[in-house]
């Protein structure tokens, strides 16, 4: 069964490369001894480019994996189901 | 006004450094094709980790240039403070 | 189609009683004049109290809600798909 | 020393009230078995007017609590950073 993202596979790829730089990024401004708010202002533009790998990941597996395990059966569903519901509270917590 | 997490910069850029690496290793993991639900648990991880550099370095924020503004006086006490919340803000949101 | 919660019915009734209850709880600490703090730690726990709300009522979604929609075809799995990933994206925002 | 938000009383009193009566609503929407998703956008209604109130009680602390303990020597202002900081990561997890 091909993962969910696979089809943006190369999307995935450019937002991640994408996010390294911008941790650099914060390194960088560490290391030049930024003020801590513009650094703390960087920090969250990290989180909401990670929030939102995540949430695209998150409805990819739904479209696909979610979906073909629930038409497999109901233990399958629910395995899948019991996982990706793992998945989101973390991302909630 | 020395910035407070300059006490700490080495511990911040460490930290930062090994955010850089968990972020090439998500790049690996979707380059590899890892399971989806793997993927997510690790932009937790790397979410989690940054939320860790924020908290941080607001303590230090606090405990120093807000600390010294509100022994300035009242207007300069007000704008770090708004900043700050601004900041806060951006975190919880 | 019967919600999913449905079954789970009375315990969310007497989930949402006592959140209720913890909000009335929160309005007395203000009236009362209790600490800042002292506050701010059981809007965090009623905000906890709503999470766990949440996610139950979405996993029962999931598993009932989503597998019918998946199973009814690609069309209605979609839809269902799109509404709770919104779901999703409101609670992890 | 007077609470932060004691000057803002009778606005945080209205809010709990409106808060407490969302909830009562939730409670209501799920005995008369309103759709999962209605319910559970309805839930990250309320999640956000609580995090407002944290916001504006925090806010409120910070300028006059933690402004009065960091005037009053380091060992207040300390106490009172650990706090605040205990509070603002609690808000953020």
């Amino acid at each position: 069964m091909a993962h969910g993202y696979l089809g943006d596979k190369a999307a995935h790829l450019a937002r991640l490369k994408r996010i390294e730089g911008q941790v650099r990024g914060l390194h960088r401004m560490v290391d030049e001894e930024n003020y801590c708010i513009d650094v703390l202002t960087q920090v969250s533009a990290v989180t909401k480019a990670l929030e939102s790998v995540s949430l695209a990941l998150l409805a990819e597996h739904m479209e696909h994996c979610v979906v073909e395990a629930a038409r497999a059966g109901d233990e399958q569903a629910g395995v899948k189901i019991d996982e990706v519901m793992a998945a989101i509270a973390r991302l909630v917590k």
